[in-house]
Formats: structure tokens, sequence, C-alpha cells
């Protein structure tokens, strides 16, 4: 556990090239020359405290904080949260599943802006193909009961842009969900987080029920809002945390 | 046609100095060795598929992308996206208007990021200074029955923000959109791809309507849904549809 | 006068290295070339005539724009709008505490990477240690009449988020808000920035009051929309200008 705090307070700030060897715990002179409140923050409320708090284990809070800098094209941070992501115990082949998916929730830029890093920090590691993402992969059975949301796309999207309506259903759905990469409840999270971060209020309701439907917690989708609001601020978690909030009612 | 979809595919992730050089048919293999499906998503479902369909030329595709990409500041994707858009058929002076358009509606940063891409672009092509963008051009005359537009923003603005008001009528509508580097039609393609890619649900139905006022098809607009999605994010693009969808009602 | 506007020329898209030493009135080579109406847009309208207009001084339009830099990722454009912002009376001390506040207000990767562009531009014009923030600094007094705020988050919040409600009473308002730094009003105007350049709409109406509260005027607010368009682009101002306009209603 020290281990893995010490490399995340590292890994708040660490220029791109110090990556996988990140193992000092302070942040970078910068910030505390520059902004010394900054880092103060960085270290006793960040890592000293959302990162240690119960509610998440440290590999789902990597996996988040992943999901947030992917999907909102923050490269320059990716580096040592992918060290630390590895560190946490994410595989690379689900940080390869993880990219593919939020190509299609955040766009192909961001994805293929990631790709670039990650693929960079699996050679510097010395990770073995073996072990990363594969293209062919049987996938997952079909889930039950997916018709109603597929009739639902068909009935209402279809007439507007039969396109998005037939690659929602025909890839979306059932292709890139279905793919064994990430398990459907990690899938969800990191929708889930990048809606959120990217303010998608539209399709967060739907995607919060069926994140719960896939095993997500209520209390954990509760705690993953304070550490988004770290990662893609304060605003942003709030409107998903009040999301959260309407599903009851 | 088959040159085009090569260059294309290459287009999709190729490192910022290949350039113009483009035609390598498959994608990188950073991609293809850290993210394999995504790879074969990008060959087989973006480039082999998706760029194919007919609801829209490549010409516009290519509007389309190079709008997200400059709207949503992906400088990292532009230069190849930019040699495609040339291949396609954009014109260099409609780069040049299409930049200029999207600094007053995605803010200056993005364009000046821009259009430092696209100079190196133009120069490496030797394109010659008389097929830029010229400064001084004749404007187009006033759209017809514009009067109730502008007075609605006197009124409903005026009060609010005088200095909004006043640069909205004088210089975005009654200068930008009178510039002849851009046809009203493609003026509303690229305002509406803006305003998608970046969530700004609250002007899309104004520019819905704006744009089949200005030629575009409701066809067209709902296949452009389906290529926003690939590069602005699922969630975007089913919002942007659904404001589609809502103008009827 | 002059001097200020002559570098707010510059600053526009000079390249990163430039910095301090920006005085070029003119728009940099590769816009003049590639999309020489935006260059006269630039010249004319923004730097010409919004930068000039009296709603707001120089010092509230520099603290604007670095906040919507800051807070939407922009470093491109960060080294020379940093410089220009010390020149119109922003201190250091204050630029540390802007990234701070923004820190939480959209995210530590926005405040990490502007924080390393205003370390190098603190070293480069010799700022001493003494001038810039300052990690540990007496807070300012409680607001009074804070309780039905934080008793509202409390009772919304805390049972979505318990960590989210506990961060935002204990940390976000109780700490970071009382921090010295910043006076309320300038922390007010940064924070409806960043809430308006990232159209986070959910928390615009409360902030906007807050800012009234700590001083802004609501002309002033309505002349940063109009600056904000520029930086952020319209559909954010128009969409922040809207929310201003609904406070009395």
């Amino acid at each position: 556990m020290t281990k893995t705090i010490l490399t995340a307070a590292a890994a708040a700030a660490l220029p791109l090239s110090a990556g996988a060897q990140a193992a000092e715990p302070s942040p970078p002179e910068a910030m505390k020359h520059a902004a010394p409140a900054l880092a103060e923050y960085t270290k006793d409320t960040l890592f000293g405290d959302v990162w240690k708090r119960p509610g998440l284990t440290p590999r789902d809070r990597s996996l988040i904080t992943v999901a947030v800098l992917v999907s909102t094209g923050k490269s320059q941070q990716l580096p040592t949260h992918l060290a630390l992501a590895l560190d946490n115990g994410v595989t690379p082949a689900k940080i390869g599943g993880l990219i593919t998916h939020l190509a299609f929730y955040s766009g192909w830029p961001n994805a293929v802006s990631a790709v670039e890093v990650a693929d960079k920090v699996f050679r510097e590691r010395g990770i073995p193909a073996s072990e990363l993402q594969s293209a062919e992969s049987a996938l997952l059975p079909p889930p039950e009961n997916d018709a109603p949301r597929a009739a639902a796309v068909e009935k209402n999207m279809g007439p507007i842009s039969p396109s998005l309506a037939q690659l929602t259903n025909g890839v979306l759905f059932d292709d890139l969900w279905r793919r064994p990469d990430l398990t459907p409840r990690d899938r969800s999270l990191v929708t889930i987080v990048a809606l959120t971060a990217n303010g998608d209020a539209d399709q967060l309701g739907f995607h919060l029920q069926h994140g719960i439907a896939n095993g997500l917690t209520r209390e954990q989708l509760g705690e993953a809002m304070a550490h988004i609001a770290f990662y893609a601020g304060w605003p942003k978690a709030f409107s998903g945390a009040n999301a959260l909030g309407k599903l009851d009612k």
C-alpha cells in the first residue's frame, strides 16, 4: 500500500519521461515553486486522503483516473497514471480495452493520442504481446433483456439517423460491449466516468442504471463522483452526482 | 476512390510529421500493438464502412472531420486530416475560412493552434498564396429575412450584455457569415458540427433550422451525426441527433 | 496603454518560446498567410476593439483570459497571456492562486499543465519566491451566512456521495475559498469564467449570484461574457449570458 501511495503522489505531475520509475513522494519542483498551495492540496488532500478512502479500491481509482484522462484528452498526465494503473493491478489488456471503448464514447482523436502513449509505456516495461489486448476474441453472449433497448434505438433514432441507429445496435452494443477485455461492470464504470467528465448529461441516467445492473453499487458510484471531482473538476462531478441522485425519482 | 480510402485509413493515426505523404492502408504499429481491436474498428468500421457510406460525399466527410478536430482542439490529428481534406476537394481557401469561422464558434485558442498546423501543411504542399483565403473580399449580400433574428438578439441579449449583442449582429452575422470563402451551406455545416462536438445544445436548434434553410438536407444532417460519433464520441452525436429529431415538434 | 495593447496583439499567437519579450504589434506570419481574415479580426476586432472596451479593466480581461486558457487546457496560448497578465497587473501570487482554484473547478490535469508553464514564465522573468503564492497563509474569516449553503450541500449531496459533500464543505468552501491569494471577488470571477467556458450550466446560477454578492456588477459580468466569446467560443458565452439574464426571474 505504501508503495502505491508514494507512486501515486509522484504521479500527479512528473514530466512525461519519468514514467514507470516514478517513486518520489512529493509534487514536482515547478508546482512547489509556482503554486505551493496546490502542492499541499495534492499531497494532503488528493493523495494523502482521497486516494486512500475505502469506498473504492486503488485499482478502481486508477481505472477512473485513466478513463478521465483518456476521455478528456489529457495525454500529458497519462504516462504516469498508466504506470500507476499497472502498479494498481489494471492489466495491459484492460488498458487496451478501455482505450478502445473510449474511442466510441469520447471520439477517435482522444483514443489515437492515448494509444500512442500506452504503447510507449508498455514497451518501456517490456510487457510481452501475449499480455496485451487481443484483436480476435470470442464475444461474450448477448446480454439478456437487451431487446427493448435495441428496439428503442431503432424506433427513436432510426428515423433521424439510420446510420447512427444501425451502428449503435450493430457495432456499439452487439460488438464493443460484448468484447471480453473489460467486464461489463468495468465497461459501465469507464462509460459513466467518460460521460460525467465530458458533461454528457443526456446519456448519464441510462448508463448509471445500466452500471448498477452490471454490478456497480450506488456507494461506489457516489465515491467515484468525488474522485472525478479532482480529475475533471467539481462542476462535472456535481452534475454527475445529481444524475445519480435522480435515479430513484 | 481507392486512393482516398487508403489515405484515409492511414490518416487515423500517423505521427505529426508524416503529413501529406500518408499512403499506408493500415493503422499505425502502436495501435496494432497496444489496442489491436481498435485498429480493427478503425480499418473495418470507420474507414472501411462509415467513410464510404453514400449519405455524404468524401468532401463533406472531410469538412465535418476537420471541423470536429479544429473546434475540439485536436491538433495532433489535424495534419493528416487536412491533407486528406485537400485530397477530397476541400480547397485551401475554404480551410482558411473554416478556421476563421470556428475561431468565433469554438474560441480563438483552437483556431490559433489550427492555423499553425494548416500553414505548415499548405507550405509543404507548395500551395501558392493565390489559392489561400483572401483577407479582403467583397461580402455576400445580407441574407433576406435576417431582421427578426437581429432584432431578437438586440432585444434579448442587449440588456444582458450590450457588447455581446453588438458583436453578434455587427461582426458575427453582418460580417463573418457574409464572407465568401465558405458558402452559407458549408458555414452552417461546420457550425452545426462544432456545436454538436462541443455539446452546445442551447444553440443547436437555431443552427439546424438555419442550416436547412441554407440547403442542408435532414438526411445529410442525420448522416453527419453518425460521422461525428466517431470523431467526438457517441454521446455528443446522440444529443445532436436528438436535437435534429426535435425540429418537427 | 499603448504598450499593453501592442503586447496583447502579439500575444494572440506567438510561438511558445517568445514569451515575455512579445512586442510585435501584428498577428504571426502563419496566420497572416493561411487565414489572413482571421488575422484581421484578431487585430481589428479582438485587440483593436474588445480588449479596449471600458466595461472591464485590462487587468480583469487578463484574469478572464488566463482563467479560460487554464480551465480549458489551452497550454499553447498560456505563456504569452501569462506574460500579458503580469504586464496588466495580475500579480504572480494571484496567478498561483488562480491555478490552484481552477484545479478544483476544472480538474487537476489542467492545473498541473498550467503550473509548469507558469513556473517557466516566472523564472524567465526572474520573479523572486517572495512574490509567489505562499503555501501557508492565514485564512480569511469564514463568510457570513454560509451556513444555509453548507447545510444544503450536506442535505442534498450527503446521501448521494458523502465524500463529495464532505470535501465540498470541508476543503472547497472552508479552505480554498478562504485563502487570501485571491479576493473573493476575483475568486468568483475566475469561477464564473471556468463554468461558462466549460459549459457547466448547472452551477452557473449559484456562482453568478455568489459573484454579485462578492462585488462583481452585472455590467462587468455581461462584458465578461463578450470577452469569453472570443476565448471559449460564442455558444458558451451565449449560454453564460442567458444564465446571467435569468437571475432576475
